[in-house]
Formats: C-alpha cells, structure tokens, sequence
C-alpha cells in the first residue's frame, strides 16, 4: 500500500522519474494562451483554462512514458479559485491515464486542521453523510516543522485510502542548510533528525517492497547528503527535486538509488515543460517536445542506474 | 509598512485579539447549513456558500469589536475549489469592513515557486499584462524549514505591496518539540534560531513601530517560552494561537505583550465560532454569541495588559 502504487508504476515502465507540473504562464505556448483569452478573457479563469489545456496535452504525451506527475500547488493557487479547479481537473484527468499523481503542497498544521488538509489532498470531505472528493492526490508534500502533530493525522487516512506522504528533510535550494544543517548537541545535523522521525513514522504504514508509505523529499544539488540518507533511512523512498534545470544530473541522482534501482523517484520540471522553447520546436509541438525530454531524462538516469526492480 | 497597520487597528479598536475564521461544517449551523444545499445540493458548492454566508454573519457582527481575521486555508481546501472561492470571497468582504486579514497557509517553497504564492495570497498574478488578485490577505503565516530562499520572495513583495508574513516559530502542539525543542551545539533550540532568522529577516522590513513585518507564530502553551522569546526578539510581533480552546488563558499570554501592551496578537478560532453552542443560544444567535465571546476575550486580556500603546 501507500508507495507502493507508485513503485509498481516505476517498475512497469522502467522509469524512475516524474513530471513536475509548474505552468507558469510563460511556460504556455501563446497561441494556447491566446485560445483561452478569446473565451475567457485576461481573467484568472482565462489563465486556468489555458493552464488546464496544456497540462491536459502534456499528460496525454506524457503518460506512456512516466509514472507520476506532480503538480505544484503554488502556480494554481496563482490563479485564485479558478486555478484551483484546474489543479483538481488535471490530477482527474492524469489519474484517468493511469498515472500516479503527487500534490507538491508543502502543507502543514496539526490536528483536525492538519485532517482537513488530509482530506482536501488525499482523502475525502464528509458534507452531511456525503463523501466528496476535494482535490484527488495520491500522494502529498508535507513540512514537518510542527512535528508527529502534523504527520500522524495522515498516517491512518493514508493507511486506508491507500496513499503516501513524502516529507521535507533535505531541500534543493541554497540556503536550505540555514536550518536544516544546524548541527544537533548529539553531532547529527536538523536534516537527519527529520529522517530519523520519518523512519518512525514509517513504521506505521509498512509497504510492499521495503519502502514505507512515508518519503522524504531530497535535493538533488546534495549528492553527498543523498547517498548519507539512503543508507541511513533504507525504508524511506525519496522524492528528489532540483534534476535539470536546478543543475543536478544522473551522476547526482544515482547515490538515491538502491541496488534494485529502486528507492527515489526523480523530479524534473522546468526542463520538461519548456522542451519546446530549448528545442527550438514549433509552439504547436510543445507537448511532443516535452515527451522527448522525459524520454531523455529516463534514459540519462536507467543508463546509469540499470535494471530497475 | 508591513504589520503597522494591524498594529495600528490594534490601538484604534484597543483589542489585540483575531479572530481565527476555521469553519469546520459542525461548527455552522444546521438551518444555514440546510438552506444552502436547498440550492446547490450536499455538494462542495452547497457546503462552501454555508461557509461562505456563516462568515460574513459572524464578520457583520466581529467587525466593530476585532481588529483582525484569521482564516485557516485548510477547512477551505477541504472543500476544493468551491472552498477556495468562498475563502476569497470571505477575505474580501472582511477588508471591506476594515479587518485586517491574516491568511493561515502556512505555505513554503522557494524561490520563483515561492513568489507564485507571494502572488497568490498577498500581491497579484499577471496575466499577460493585467494585474489581477487571486486571493487579497494582508498577512501570511508561512513556514521556513527551507531557509531564506524561501522568505526573501516574499519580503520585495511585502515592502512594495504594504503586507507582512508570520513565520513558524514555536507551536502550540504538544509534539511542537520534537524537532522545535532539539538544542543545538551553540546551546540554543531550533525555534530560537527560528527566531534570529526571523530578526534578520524583519531588518529589510522595518516598521513605524518598534516591529518589523516579519512577525512569528509562538505559541500560548508554552508561556516560558513567550516570555523568553519576547526579550530575545523585540523587532518581532507574535501571532499567538492556543488562547481558549486549546488550554492558553490572558495570564499565559500575557508575557507576549510589551510594556506598551503591543508586540501579539492573540487568536481565537474555536471558542468564538462555537460559542452559541457552548452558551446554548439558539442557533440564529451564533453570530451575536461570537461576537459576545470576542468582547470576553478582549476584556480578559486588555484587563491583564492594560492600556495598548
């Protein structure tokens, strides 16, 4: 259960990477964007049509070849409520061609405040005996800052709806060692006592293969920390951000791998998305361009990795 | 700039008190509930108009007696996009009455995707050339485990737009110390160089008072801590949430305050929304309760602080 939906999808296409969905406007082809305004108008929902059209033509290229996608939260909520509802129709429409959705959201809080945004990601909202579903994620980015409080309202959801959580240990970006590589009075750094917490909390949602329902999000701009934390925390599978255009490369991302070639799944986004520009493509070709560089991002990485499973 | 103008509204109205607008569905009552999905069915639209009208009845009868709301973004995306309206919708009609607006999001990523929520909740989107507001707080709680990457965005925005962020601190929950409470080798906590960050931060904010724009969330359950975090970072306003229902009472949140009665602002979620239930009113009273309630919170702890400003 938990991760393991996204493991066998890993295995059956021998692709260990996933989608990011950020759709920045810029990253949308004009004549798209043109499309929607000629309907809509400059609004917001002129803006989450177009959004929610290119995701849709990008998924339909891309579901042969990857496992996941994962939408990141910040460019739909950009888009007030109208963005919103085009973050729900795109994870509807990716988990309709079979792909493993992973709602990039960072959320926290704890209690029935953190249930609720249990519910809204990965589960369901009871309106007076009937059960909707807000936003249909199979998987959440949570901040575990506020500690066991905001990570076990998810664990019993997660454990009967079938979903998975990856929390933030290590990030991508420059500064994330501001806090998270404080050293401890024990010698270990803030980081590592994250990965510790998920590795107990993992205990609670053992999965199928080794990994349990609770990942942790791992820059690829640390291999070093990469191939510490793998070792480290052999029952947390990592989702690693920062391939491609933050800088990192197979070589990087190779040490979050076990011998199986399982353990991460790899996240690139801007490099995906903007094919079309990089490429020189014709605007029209935007979401084949897309597919050749997820085809090439899977290549760079099995090549290095081998066999996967 | 920043949070002069909560602080501000502080003094006009002598209450440092918010209230926490969390609208879980059993907290609203049935005839308003009922009324609503008469017209839209028990659907997250019929769900999100009894929130969207709950509020702006406890909003009509809170704006006179409270300088400030605080609306929990968990409760509305637990009912999808059509929750996500009726928060905009509630944050609009809740400036027009002169409340400043804290949006509760608790949201963190970095660098441009981190400006995609800045955006979002407290400047505009751009839509090839039109500037529009996807949702108009005054205020974002945000959380900073990834470092400065994830701040510094929103601090260009919050200087030019006039807004103010509350950065994660020490939380009120009772698992807050498991990383919080980890003492470093310098011999401090993590939520204590939490803190220094948020002084550095608050330097590229300076306000009209002794406060910056970068104000902390610090919990009412751990009064030592106030206290203590009150002397250490005396540029830094406090968002204290834990007053009432989760156990703070005016002596527990009175080491937040200055010699001046300023420096917090105190939230009160549950005990205001639920207050016709705790005084047994009728249902159609919920608002006067509220708002009844608000006046007892304000009085327990202007009594204890004494005169603010």
């Amino acid at each position: 259960m938990s991760l393991d939906t996204l493991i066998e999808k890993i295995i059956e296409k021998q692709n260990p990477t996933v989608a990011g969905l950020d759709p920045k406007l810029e990253y949308i082809p004009r004549f798209l964007r043109e499309e929607s305004y000629a309907k809509y108008g400059k609004t917001l929902e002129g803006a989450a049509d177009a959004v929610l059209r290119f995701n849709c033509a990008l998924i339909d290229e891309l579901a042969p070849i990857v496992p996941a996608i994962k939408p990141q939260c910040a460019y739909y909520e950009a888009l007030g409520w109208p963005g919103m509802r085009a973050l729900a129709e795109t994870m509807d429409y990716a988990r309709e061609r079979g792909l493993f959705v992973i709602t990039d959201g960072k959320r926290n809080d704890i209690g029935t405040t953190m249930e609720a945004y249990a519910n809204a990601h990965l589960g369901k909202t009871d309106v007076d005996g009937e059960r909707l579903t807000p936003f249909a994620g199979d998987a959440l980015t949570v901040n575990a800052y506020l500690g066991s409080d905001g990570i076990k309202p998810l664990l019993g959801l997660c454990k009967q709806e079938d979903k998975g959580i990856f929390v933030l240990v290590k990030t991508s970006n420059p500064s994330s060692g501001e806090l998270q590589d404080q050293q401890l009075k024990n010698g270990k750094s803030v980081y590592y006592q994250m990965g510790v917490m998920c590795e107990q909390w993992g205990e609670l949602l053992p999965g199928a293969y080794v990994y349990s329902g609770v990942g942790a999000v791992v820059g690829a701009t640390y291999p070093e920390q990469l191939r510490e934390l793998r070792i480290e925390f052999p029952h947390t599978f990592f989702l690693v951000p920062g391939y491609g255009a933050q800088g990192g490369g197979a070589d990087d991302v190779a040490p979050a791998f076990d011998a199986s070639g399982l353990g991460a799944v790899i996240n690139a986004s801007r490099s995906i998305l903007c094919a079309w520009q990089k490429e020189n493509a014709p605007e029209q070709e935007f979401a084949k361009a897309a597919a050749r560089e997820a085809v090439r991002m899977r290549d760079a990485i099995t090549t290095r990795i081998g066999r996967i499973g």
